[in-house]
């Protein structure tokens, strides 16, 4: 039979949680008392938090424990990169049904650790309780490390928009494993749709170019959470500018969008009857990040210039209205 | 008709949410941006995080959305003042269904902003998400003002015990509510009863009392989360030592404890056939601080002694094993 979490208990489920997570160089108080102690060198903090919900965020039928752990975890760290910070601390309250498998929160734990440990971070602390459903509440921390904070407000007109990391695979694979193509795709029946559903999987941001690019004189920074188009809107929004988004390059960048014509964006667009332009402008969740850089600027290597700031307001599509190129809104 | 979340839609909630956050001098970038920075002056930060359901942690038929952003604020504010520091943020994941009433929402954060206030703090960032019932994902976070944190594991043969709160009124007044007594209690039928039931609702620990106790020398400390006997066991296990409750002076704290003959403790427990020492030793939720202080420390006002640090181990009490007087424990 297997364990469950009502047969081990919550003190045994904590010992044996916290077990698996190294204590990084940031960790001076790790988990076990009140609170977590972590550095701060800078004497600033970055401090960013997220739920993540079974059934709205992951289904256990389409992604392993060890998935969801890491993709917790990416998607708060990425929140640390994209201000410029290295990220330092992770902390995450876990609520679960009393039936679920010891193995399946053991799974957590270890994408939790692996996760953090590409961002050169720590699960510091933590807190668990029993729900209907499985529940995360995770919040990063991160240090600027001397520089200022990279934010959606700075972009000024004649600076170049980069992408670090990729953008639309993330939503094609999800749209695979909703056309029921997952095991296709796990099989890799076509060539880079197994690339897909683990970006939506295991998203991987990009996180030593957040630093980079504040290091490289960043304006401006977000990370892809909601869509190209949405999380643009929002800089170009906090600007008060336009950004002008050039589809030539976007289609060029084959590694980051795989829009290329024998690239899997397209052929899973084409066994699924979508466009995979959509998938790359609307398409959440990859964990790209998206930076104004001024035109001097050297870009970072790892990161591709895919528009232009301009004056004005909104984004566009080579110059034309990105119109019902949205991207997530909840309660909508 | 009353206006809900999916009426208003993610954006002008956050927006309307946010706008009732007052901006602290700790917080250095607000909500808004891919993550806030806070101020860490000490170059290190205390972090805690905690999840509360609707249903487990609260019941919107038993708490107001005031009361419910005041509890969930102050159990994680309580836990920084635990560790000895100041609390400076707090970052609130806050998932609710969209039939939800934009008033209770609205609520929430206005309670989440008073309590902030109380502890000096501020909220400072968030989440927002749908879900089929509420949940919090709350971190705080706290400045050490250069001292070392106070850990559980400090604890020696000859510090005195203290406690900084009250302890068992939170306990008392769920048991009201569950009782079918809410009304009566709020309007204080019986002289206090009200007092019991709003313990309940809002926690009021005691915040400065924290670095004031590390201030005055404590050598470990923790916040009465899950009842007096069970924290007190976790600062006894941690520090290897044994922790002799003397319940005589537990009694004769009539207002920590509302222990005394006529005091709203025992009229409530008399009305529901309970142990008013039950809810004293084992009722968390009040979180008051206990600490361990050497003999030669001045104890700082407002906190009162309540036990004896002794070679051994466990709890006890006036020399007799805490048998069953235990606490929460999660799935159990």
């Amino acid at each position: 039979m297997t364990a469950t979490l009502r047969d081990l208990g919550e003190f045994e489920l904590i010992r044996a949680i916290t077990a698996r997570f190294a204590r990084g160089r940031d960790v001076l108080v790790g988990p076990g008392d009140d609170a977590a102690v972590l550095a701060a060198p800078d004497a600033r903090v970055v401090v960013t938090t997220d739920l993540l919900l079974e059934g709205r965020h992951f289904r256990r039928d389409w992604s392993s424990g060890v998935d969801v752990g890491h993709k917790a975890a990416a998607q708060n760290l990425a929140d640390v990169a994209a201000m410029g910070a290295r990220p330092t601390g992770l902390f995450v309250g876990f609520a679960a049904p009393g039936d679920l498998p010891v193995d399946w929160a053991l799974a957590l734990a270890d994408g939790l650790a692996a996760e953090c440990a590409l961002a050169g971070a720590s699960v510091a602390g933590g807190d668990i309780s029993s729900a209907d459903a499985i529940m995360l509440g995770v919040t990063a921390l991160g240090d600027l490390e001397g520089r200022a904070p990279v934010l959606r407000s700075g972009a000024r007109p004649g600076d170049v928009v980069v992408l670090a990391g990729s953008v639309g695979r993330a939503e094609a694979g999800l749209a695979l494993l909703t056309a029921g193509r997952g095991h296709d795709a796990d099989a890799d029946v076509n060539a880079g749709w197994a690339g897909l559903v683990s970006a939506h999987r295991r998203p991987r941001p990009p996180y030593p170019l957040g630093p980079a690019l504040a290091a490289a004189g960043a304006h401006a920074m977000c990370d892809v959470s909601d869509g190209l188009v949405q999380d643009l809107g929002h800089i170009a929004a906090a600007s008060q500018v336009r950004i002008d988004l050039d589809l030539a390059a976007l289609a060029a960048l084959t590694d980051l969008t795989g829009l290329a014509a024998d690239g899997p964006l397209r052929s899973a667009a084409a066994e699924l009857g979508a466009d995979p332009l959509d998938w790359v402008l609307t398409g959440g969740e990859d964990h790209a990040l998206v930076a104004c850089l001024p035109p001097s600027a050297v870009i970072p290597a790892g990161c591709e210039q895919i528009g232009l700031v301009l004056p004005g307001s909104g984004v566009t599509l080579a110059g034309r209205p990105a119109v019902g190129r949205g991207g997530w809104n909840h309660f909508a």
